[in-house]
């Protein structure tokens, strides 16, 4: 048997990492690294700069594949899902032979393993297939938690709800009985069809990173400038990574 | 000038501290207590310990004594509102008293700063109330966070919205429009009204702490289990935390 730790690292700020993140960090053999997309690079870096930080001892570094997807397939979901089972695989594969019988790894997630990560998903894919691969998970910060704690407000309203959507769920309604709505994994700033109404945003882009921006106001007021920071720094850096809280309010 | 750090230090498990977190509790020169209600002693007790691990140099603590609340009022809202106010009072005075000007205090909050917590909404009101005091926030791992890591699942499904309600809410009806829900502050297991739907639970108590229960199934199947040891637990110790994720599923 063998177990992976899924250790959450917070989001951008190297300090944002738990004491149990670190032991945990210190007590993997070896990391795999399963990232891809426009910021994996720099994330990637960030993580590499983590370790470096954070670990006393020797470690190895097993960077996975992306397997190639079949983007014309006309069953998308089920592409979608041959790719999924075919990255697990090949994880299951680099850690049976990476990892000694016994053995630890670890995998560093971006944020809180439990919000919009595919890590854990991967890892039962992995268990379901048969594989003798124990995991454990080390929750991380969030950077809805950064967002928060940058802008100096509180996720809910005293005793009232709140509500962790998408930017294309958003897009497509306000969720109902709620008006305290976190959003993420936004492409292109769903909120602006709101923007008639008494809303105030909560506006983050790169928290906890030397590049961090922060909008907050009445969202008719700041959407523009949001907008206009946003291109200019997707531009600059080629890839923007952002999250908002939306309040709504009485009037 | 006097700074106020808002200290997010997780829900439980001292190793679930950030590095960020270490450092603010060691720039504080005092921390001020707020705490009340049934788990008060232990909680404080527990916030005494992280300072005892992690502070190296001396500090103080001083204790901000709970205003007397008037429960026969007629005016409840109002009633409540006195006794925040009050409060604010007090611990304005206190931070005017135990900082010298240009000085740095620190709160120690339970788990995240913003989830139902009321330290940011104090420090508002003492700002509000014309005082010079700075706030900032640090983030720290809320019980969710626990909840979600012990029980190895994710918070939201793929691309799919996640509610965090109170019990008394979800008493009130399920929200719409969302099949994750996670419930805090429930006096007592609201979600038993639902036990004939298809829904899951993953369920904590004293999460994070040596007294960590958890149990997860079928909602109807392990509801009667989770009521028998909340109710031994509480019966035990005298009081009782509890943190649960509902996840409606198709069938
Ligand atoms: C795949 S999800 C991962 C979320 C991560 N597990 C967490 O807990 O923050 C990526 C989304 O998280 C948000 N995000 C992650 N890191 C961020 C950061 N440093 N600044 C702003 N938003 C961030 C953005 O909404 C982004 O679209
Ligand atoms: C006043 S709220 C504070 C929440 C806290 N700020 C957080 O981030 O977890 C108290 C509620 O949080 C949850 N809670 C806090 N600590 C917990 C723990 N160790 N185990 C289970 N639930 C906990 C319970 O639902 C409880 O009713």
């Amino acid at each position: 048997m063998r177990t992976v730790l899924i250790i959450g690292v917070g989001a951008g700020d190297p300090e944002q990492v738990t004491v149990q993140a670190i032991n945990a960090m210190n007590a993997a053999d070896a990391f795999f690294v399963l990232d891809k997309g426009e910021a994996a690079a720099e994330l990637t870096e960030a993580r590499r700069a983590l370790l470096a930080r954070y670990v006393t001892g020797e470690y190895r570094t097993v960077v996975i594949p992306d397997p190639p997807r079949d983007r014309q397939a006309a069953d998308y979901a089920g592409a979608v899902r041959d790719w999924r089972d075919e990255r697990a695989r090949l994880l299951a594969e680099a850690i049976e032979r990476e990892l000694p019988d016994g053995g630890t790894g670890g995998i560093l997630a971006w944020g809180d393993p439990a919000l919009y990560d595919g890590t854990i998903r991967v890892l039962e894919t992995i268990r379901a297939a048969g594989h003798d691969v124990a995991f454990e998970v080390i929750p991380g910060i969030s950077s809805v938690q950064i967002l928060t704690a940058r802008h100096r407000v509180t996720l809910n309203r005293v005793a009232g709800p709140v509500h962790i959507t998408t930017g294309r769920r958003l897009a497509a309604g306000w969720p109902e009985g709620c008006d305290d709505v976190v959003v993420m994994l936004d492409a292109g700033l769903s909120c602006q069809v709101y923007r008639d109404q008494p809303i105030d945003i909560y506006w983050g882009a790169y928290l906890g990173t030397p590049d961090e921006i922060l909008v907050a106001g009445r969202l008719g007021e700041v959407i523009d400038e949001i907008e206009r920071v946003r291109a200019e720094a997707r531009a600059r850096k080629g890839w923007v990574m952002d999250t908002y809280l939306l309040r709504r309010t009485g009037s």
